[in-house]
């Protein structure tokens, strides 16, 4: 039977965050690349074509581009040797491998318009389909140059995310930190960070209810970010953190959502990025090793490879 | 003779809807697609052009670029028939027919550059009207990349709405619900939902007037729309809707237009999404059946094709 | 000499116009179409060269395009021609405007990569010269497929204004009105007004100073600009107007600007529109007539065309 | 070893500037063009390619493309050759240079898909190698597509900075200023300036730490940005640079950040511009030369070029 927990908002935060009673006691809310561990049934296989064209990986989208092109060219290929070797000059009724052969050449030269005319249609069949081909040619790669420019043109952001939440010392007593950087060379301007922690508690009638908390930082804007930026939420006796250990937030099947939004100088969009972090993922009594040296002229420069570098803390 | 009603706002809305003293006591005032029920003399019928060319379905989309290539095609043929068939080689007189689907095949051939060569322009006439079909070729292709792109990158959210508002108990009385969805892979973050009410109202020197009204939701802003959102207005004392009943509303011509506001993550665009519901479109003491199924790991399913799923319940 | 008037804002409007000390007393600050009318040195002639390519009007786009097609295959005709008819196949020597025009028609094959063939480049040069005009013409072509895309997706309203300002009977008293319509298919959400008045003032020590008013409006924001609407500015005792006749605004060489911020919906972009009126272009005691009538349906129709069609009044 | 020196905000900015505790107190922070002086270790050298294309200047951009042409070019005719000459038809085996060439004219016309045909590939291999290179052509030329609109879309403003901070004789007493101008032909709405002073300041236990301070200014924003604009910030009893003079500044090592926003309306994209000016661009007593003449219609005229001329004063 699926019990549903109730959720409680113990510090009001900006606004609902949309999960209402679906929020769930067990399981990760959000995958550690930023995405909501939801699934949805879509109404039409097509709705997402575009979103999915833009967001795959480029060796995927060349990947798929390429399959296409040999599809297209296969498939009109087969239509060329059912309209008869004769239909073109250029060609002679050889065996079928060669006639498969030579049709894919003549498909390949008409898709992209290159038509030497070694090869070419003679017949009205033929000459039809080619017609249709180098159409079909033209199209596909319109369609190319837009979703080339829609993959360009996409705002993203490309920050990093420390693997781990550090209980590190700050001030008097301690904080919850985790290091991002910009891994792009255009500017991130006005970004602001915010941070949610999800838990679930023990009510006194008995249930287990999910709560959320939006956990304050010490500094949660920046005008620009150019290097890296720890971000902290100061463990003291304001924080619902307070006196809790490692092994408590594991109980409480913790999470700590990280929501970025700042606006990328280099084309004036806003970008988003999210990270979450759960209580196996949190590391008690470490520190962040420093990754800003400074180089003899003075300049700060960033090892953002090692934005999750870390070392362990003797025991207090 | 044109009566036009007052109009009057009871409850200030944050700003004039802009329908000033022409909102009609008949008929909707939006139509179910969330476009307005309002008819525009325009200036020139070539304003509207690209916005038709974006908005437009796919599928005619690709039939009138398929359609004007054949129509392009047809006149150059026609042109390089006036210019005669000598002007090529490749070419002998035929009938009129095959000398018509020859200039066809190599309109065809020129328009995408294709070019093959077996049939070649040699006079003086036929090499410019190649020239310039080339010419017209790429323009068009251009043409269709840069509208490509316009449609994939346009704005627009997929968000489903029931075809129904219900009248559902909702705590301890009733409360005006409907239901949506979003039906993109793509997170819409910071949505958010207006109710606006719309009804004829006696007043008291006996003249029909249309009164508006903003609904106070439940809940009328989510950091993700992730799953599915039932939208509520309490049926409460403080609502301008306490008390009356289907018949009432009917009566009143009553049309609750609905304003959804968000920020698709993929491209980080504000989108926007509009549903009208009429009086016939509202159901009393009918309940939303469940469509967020939760699977063995945890994690919500919704079931998008079922967002109006209702089932009666029995008259109290 | 040149005299600089100074400038008073008498009620504080939102923000400084930028002219500062440089408004004129003599001549329109805006002009009909909305651009201010200054005139700035520019550093280099190219910094606004894609400025023009997608503000300049469709025709002349095209006529460029075209202009710059037949200029781009005569310069390489002539290069080809240096090279030597003998540097082809298919060609032979000529005279020399048959040589031209062949050669011409090899460019053009060459730059739309059309390539039939059955003119060949097969000496060195020809091959060389084929290899950069065929790299040329995609390039270009890129372009102009940019430059089609950047026309498109430009952010433009098409808002059609009256051409006079009115003085209508308003309330009790009179009004200083506009009337403006929309004249595209897409809505303009959320649409803002701004009214600011410029005329020059005598001051107390005799010089003549210009002063700016911010005009308050009946209506300054509407949700959907969908119909026309008619911009009011209440001739009230609260008027920096009240009691000015129409020889008065002329004599200070008055101005009202107006500034119109809305959404277009189709694309979502925020578009501006302006418009100024001096005191020639008002006309006191008239009445805009009517544009919306209401069709059998109820539904309410716009007659854009008509938007500055007004009668005037008799003279009470 | 490593001194970091400790940031003090003593007047509160809006927000933190991101520099944290990395702030130095030698060499500049920002450098002249407004990019900031730091330097980041990159994940990827992928991650920052597109905006690398899209920023560089178009001279390297176009010469970047043309390389590429004739290095995949020159790839794909070793290939051919690779393959044999007798996998052509039109091509006879000859010198290797001479093969090379003809390999290369062939490569390119299959690249660029011009495809004559007087030569053609008839042999397997080389066919299979020809349509791999026409797919490629396409490909290519779809991406020089999106980068070019790329290019042409980025939001960027064209704003010239006087090379100076200028001390001038302002109201009773001076104000530091510098001048700015719009160098491009579409207006810039809503413009808003920010200056940010960093000095380095003594503290009482004997330590140099680097402040930071918001400048007030006359004004800080502007509706439109049409002509030159001069911002200012009064010197008076309350600027942190009361009674400094050069020397103190340079001592300091002083250096004042200019941040400028404002939306360019050709395209409504929000642009920025940054500029510091450190000590030793700081003139004393000087003025700037006018700028703005006025034509005998009374429009004025803005000299850009002359945008930093400035005469010195006698001392007073």
């Amino acid at each position: 039977m699926l019990k549903i927990p109730r959720t409680i908002f113990t510090r009001p935060l900006d606004q609902e965050l949309g999960f209402g009673k679906n929020v769930t006691t067990v399981g990760r809310m959000m995958n550690p690349d930023g995405t909501f561990n939801v699934e949805r049934q879509y109404l039409n296989w097509w709705d997402n074509t575009y979103f999915h064209l833009v967001t795959m990986s480029w060796k995927y989208f060349f990947l798929l581009v390429f399959i296409s092109y040999l599809v297209i060219n296969l498939l009109f290929a087969l239509l060329y040797m059912v309209a008869g070797m004769d239909q073109f000059s250029g060609l002679q009724e050889q065996d079928f491998w060669s006639n498969l052969s030579f049709a894919f050449y003549f498909s390949t030269q008409t898709l992209t318009t290159v038509g030497y005319g070694y090869i070419s249609p003679t017949g009205h069949l033929a000459s039809t389909l080619a017609s249709l081909e180098s159409f079909v040619g033209l199209l596909a790669f319109a369609l190319i140059s837009g979703l080339l420019y829609g993959r360009f043109s996409r705002p993203t952001a490309k920050i990093v995310f420390s693997d781990n939440m550090l209980v590190s010392p700050y001030r008097e007593g301690m904080g919850l930190m985790f290091r991002m950087g910009n891994a792009r060379k255009s500017e991130l301007i006005e970004t602001e960070v915010e941070m949610i922690l999800a838990m679930n508690q023990q009510e006194a009638e008995g249930a287990t209810i999910r709560k959320f908390y939006g956990l304050k930082l010490e500094i949660a804007k920046i005008s620009f970010f150019s290097l890296s930026w720890t971000v902290v939420h100061d463990l003291s006796k304001e924080s619902p953190l307070w006196g809790l250990t490692k092994a408590d937030l594991e109980d409480a099947n913790a999470e700590v959502l990280v929501l970025v939004k700042g606006t990328d100088e280099a084309n004036q969009q806003i970008v988003h990025a999210r990270r979450s972090y759960v209580a196996e993922e949190m590391v008690w009594n470490a520190r962040f090793s420093p990754i800003i040296s400074r180089k003899s002229n003075g300049v700060p420069h960033v090892l953002m490879r090692q934005i999750g570098a870390f070392r362990l803390l003797e025991q207090v």
